[in-house]
């Protein structure tokens, strides 16, 4: 039996206003003076000075805004790595990512498509990247994703959603400032925790957990409880966002030495097939797997109640065969999220036409 | 307000029997044949080929077995560098520390002052290291000191103990195998236990707590009452021994974004004069801090009780005032410690005389 060796951020940043030591962070960083820092930033900042101005730009640096209505492509990382070898002198000294979960894997997809040749589909997979990525910095500004931690970066490819899970994946520095997602919408908020949530159910009820990973998912299944639940109404805004940082940071560490399952394993499909986002498309589809996850989603409907979030119904009721075909071999592809889920049999029970039924009931 | 950028360990292994993986991982770390790896092993297992014999020592490689009778010291550290650049024909390619806090601190310390000129206690303190140690690895063979994540290596020096708290210090690559822990005895086993416990206690009651910190103390303290309060019979040996590691990781990454406190001053001074081993040390002096820990102090009591121990008492009663009045000023050295416990105007209530009727009771 061989154990993981996992990748840990190396360097990271806890507390409100720390977003304003960036600067001094990323000075000692920089190569020389053709050697620009990229950010990549949630275009939701775009006229947010607050933000923007805080950071110092020399030379050739560059903020390039992106808009995160779908989920990131391997074509978008290939056609942003393109343009930034067009317009700079020399290899970037960074690359910045500033944003929720698609800019961060964007972020971590370009800077190591800035080393490695061909493109990004090329690398979907498991450890297929071969040089280390350039120095890039993660600075989540919505919490739950998890990919301020994780050695993945989830894209859809013109075959497949998967990640690039490599060692050279991880930022070489994180950011959490949770003054940063004060001001993140209601249902983008829930759709993001939930997202954090459903990973610690994933992973707490799998054939991979062990005790590395079931201290991290127990400590963010309780944070979510906190926050999403009963003490919700005892905690300040402040200290609601503190923790959901928190939440995302361990369930990040707990899926990072297990595994997700059966719900991110068919939203990947939904996704893939329909353009749905992340968040929300792992909470339409975990709302129908009672019969994977009873407790998880029992206590889900309920959290889901409590704050009066309506979930689109039907999503696939329009859909061709042809259709649901696309959905369901993205989702068997995945072969070890199911083996987590399900065990190592799991082809017995996890048939098409179980998919099919499932997928018809969201 | 400038938070820390924590150095976090980059590479971790867990899991039953991933000691096997060592050599994988050391094998592209050699920088040359005539660069060694340099072991650091706790005598206890000088005699345990069940250990040793899973270690493959190639060219100049070399096992070191090192008693932790007493705890270590800085002119140990200088002894150990100037052995090893005498007998080595290149500088080693890393330092492997395989033991309990005295083993993985000797580790630390000796990879740091590889690089770096002078005397290891020049560098007692804070942030004084100004070279990159060389590459080194931490393998707990005993759970509770978070010696493996901190950016500190704990030293006695001729004039003070205190650690050498920098930014290379952390390991660059930690194995848990829980496996390691399995002989551990039961005094032993449990007053490291409890120094993960008091890290807890302290980290979660001081002025430096935040979330960050408290997520990880609030975990490590409740996987500590699970062993070693009302849970315990209700877990496997092996859990049990898995679990006393992720509340030790835990532990250690609470205090490293916080800080100790009470007990940890206050034995410091205890070990500085007496010798008093740390675990066993921190033991005696928290059973005696009711006013700055009065739940802490009681839970303590309760796991005393449950398992029996008996600690020392009067080890103070012999002592001379000069005496008292050396691990009074060790304590007091401590202030970061102080501040954090007390808070800022710590000085008007933690006067000598205090510290000294304290001292006069344990």
């Amino acid at each position: 039996m061989s154990y993981k060796n996992f990748p840990m951020v190396p360097r990271v940043i806890f507390g409100r206003g720390s977003f304003n030591q960036l600067n001094e962070i990323l000075a000692p960083k920089r190569l020389s003076i053709s050697a620009p820092f990229i950010y990549l930033i949630d275009d939701v900042f775009k006229n947010n000075t607050e933000l923007t101005s805080r950071i110092s730009l020399y030379y050739d640096d560059e903020i390039v805004f992106i808009s995160t209505n779908e989920e990131p492509k391997t074509t978008q990382v290939d056609e942003l790595v393109e343009k930034i070898i067009l317009n700079t002198k020399a290899r970037p000294s960074g690359i910045i990512g500033i944003g929720g979960g698609s800019i961060l894997d964007l972020a971590k997809a370009v800077s190591i498509m800035l080393t490695n040749e061909g493109e990004a589909k090329d690398y979907q997979g498991w450890d297929l990247v071969k040089n280390p990525a350039i120095y890039h910095v993660g600075i989540p500004t919505i919490s739950g994703t998890g990919a301020e931690v994780s050695r993945t970066t989830v894209l859809t490819g013109p075959e497949k959603k998967l990640g690039i899970n490599s060692d050279f994946t991880p930022f070489d520095q994180v950011i959490l400032d949770s003054e940063l997602t004060k001001d993140v919408p209601k249902d983008q908020w829930f759709y993001t925790g939930m997202d954090c949530y459903i990973h610690c159910i994933e992973s707490l009820n799998g054939s991979y957990l062990n005790s590395f990973s079931q201290s991290y998912g127990e400590k963010s299944l309780e944070l979510c409880k906190e926050i999403f639940l009963d003490n919700s109404a005892n905690i300040s805004d402040v200290e609601a966002q503190e923790k959901l940082m928190m939440a995302s940071w361990h369930g990040g560490m707990s899926i990072a030495y297990s595994q997700v399952g059966v719900a991110h394993a068919m939203s990947y499909g939904l996704s893939y097939l329909l353009g749905t986002k992340h968040g929300i498309g792992n909470c339409i589809v975990f709302d129908h797997l009672e019969e994977f996850y009873p407790e998880g989603v029992a206590l889900f409907k309920e959290m889901k109640m409590k704050h009066n979030i309506i979930l689109p119904q039907n999503v696939c009721a329009q859909l061709s065969n042809e259709e649901f075909d696309i959905m369901i071999d993205v989702a068997l592809s995945l072969e070890p999220l199911w083996e987590n889920a399900i065990g190592k049999n799991w082809k017995k029970t996890i048939t098409r036409e179980k998919l099919k039924a499932l997928y018809q009931k969201m």
